[in-house]
């Protein structure tokens, strides 16, 4: 099967405008198929503070109002998407920006209200990959940001990791599908102000052992649970790590395996 | 050859939920090879003032400085193009958004600066079909917002009648196009506020004539001159008109025909 690679990236790039162009250049470059999700960074808190919408983040999660969702829908949709779009076209690589109503290529449901009313965030459903196989064959390169909608005609907030992650299971039919998640770190560490404590290789008792031991916490825990759901679903592999290690395999990062 | 309908919206209908609503409903059902181009609205003023960002409006045109394009891609690219993109699914129509910069389809220069400085406002200096090709014909359909690039990396804020002109004269190579501009009046009226005054049929020599004649004037030069360059450029026919007649050819509209 051919490779695919599935890249996302963060607030960290997204923020730091030399960084993303840098990435980009070298993402520009990566040759063979490839799929760029990106997060929105603090744009979307400056601009609410901009409008006077107020903030709400519960457990990590943007509490979605509809006037939130207006914000989100501006800066991840148009202002960041169509940039990168820009700056990749500029690297000659062929982009094209989508959000998951874009070919209906991701669907979701609004998240039912229970504990916490999320508002307008979106639990995926469904990936279909057939518009985006087109393009990819075409070596044409989407670039998506972290919208989807309910095919009733509602956008919906959606978690950019676990786009990262439905996506990856999705192409693992028909490609080898590597997934990488780019953050601020070398990867998973032992001690999170240490990078020598990286944690070169993770299988799934690793990752018990690590959790029993205390060592993985928080807000790691759901974020490495996607990654293992993704790795139980035929997703070829998974690393987490600094941008670099997209390019450059010999720099260290965390690789996640099945076994 | 086979027919391909492009079909400008403005403001007039972003504005107004119902309308966009109907008129999307009624796109969505539209058979055949199809693509959508619609301007901003007021959406574009209304958060820059809200943001405190000074509109500068010249002879029609947008003075777009940094601060004004960034408004203009959040909501044209962002807000207005995926809620477009996200009603038409819900309508079982397969849309993708697009800019110039997507897919590379619509490159522009930065208007050089002579008496006014317009900013980064972009004049189209080709159109690039091939990806949009690939997606008319697997049933998708492109959503146009005003946006262009310039292939370096900058967004270009570019007229909305242009863009579709440009499109239609492009596709005119391997499609037979109608191009319809929609807006809030049954077509060119000779008394602005008679809508018994519809001009039906307006050849070159009508439009002179009544150009000479003092009945057209004003803003509808630049459109009407754009109307007939894409009819001297290939395009089958160019209809004017209030939305409906794109459903309906029995609703009164203004054809402009090159004989």
């Amino acid at each position: 099967m051919e490779t695919l690679k599935i890249i996302k990236i963060g607030g960290n790039i997204i923020n730091d405008e030399p960084a993303l162009n840098t990435f980009l250049g070298k993402f520009a470059a990566l040759e063979g198929p490839k799929i760029l999700v990106h997060g929105g960074g603090k744009l979307a808190t400056s601009l609410a503070q901009q409008m006077n919408v107020k903030v709400n983040i519960k457990e990590g999660r943007r509490i979605t109002d509809a006037a939130t969702l207006d914000i989100i829908t501006m800066t991840y949709a148009g202002k960041i998407n169509k940039q990168i779009v820009a700056s990749l076209q500029a690297h000659q690589c062929n982009a094209i920006g989508f959000s998951g109503a874009d070919g209906n290529t991701i669907v979701a449901t609004k998240r039912p209200v229970k504990d916490v009313d999320y508002g307008f965030v979106g639990d995926i459903q469904s990936v279909h990959t057939e518009t985006l196989d087109i393009l990819i064959q075409n070596k044409i390169t989407p670039i998506f940001c972290a919208i989807t909608h309910d095919n009733r005609g509602q956008l919906l907030n959606t978690n950019a990791d676990t786009m990262g992650s439905a996506l990856a299971i999705a192409f693992s039919k028909s490609y080898q599908v590597s997934l990488y998640y780019c953050f601020e770190k070398s990867g998973v560490l032992k001690s999170v102000d240490d990078e020598n404590s990286l944690i070169k290789n993770m299988s799934p008792q690793t990752y018990k052992t690590l959790i029993d031991q205390g060592i993985i916490t928080d807000g790691m825990i759901p974020k490495l649970d996607n990654c293992f759901y993704a790795l139980t679903h035929n997703v070829h592999n998974v690393c987490i790590g600094l941008p670099e290690m997209v390019f450059d395999a010999t720099i260290p990062h965390t690789l996640l395996h099945n076994s």
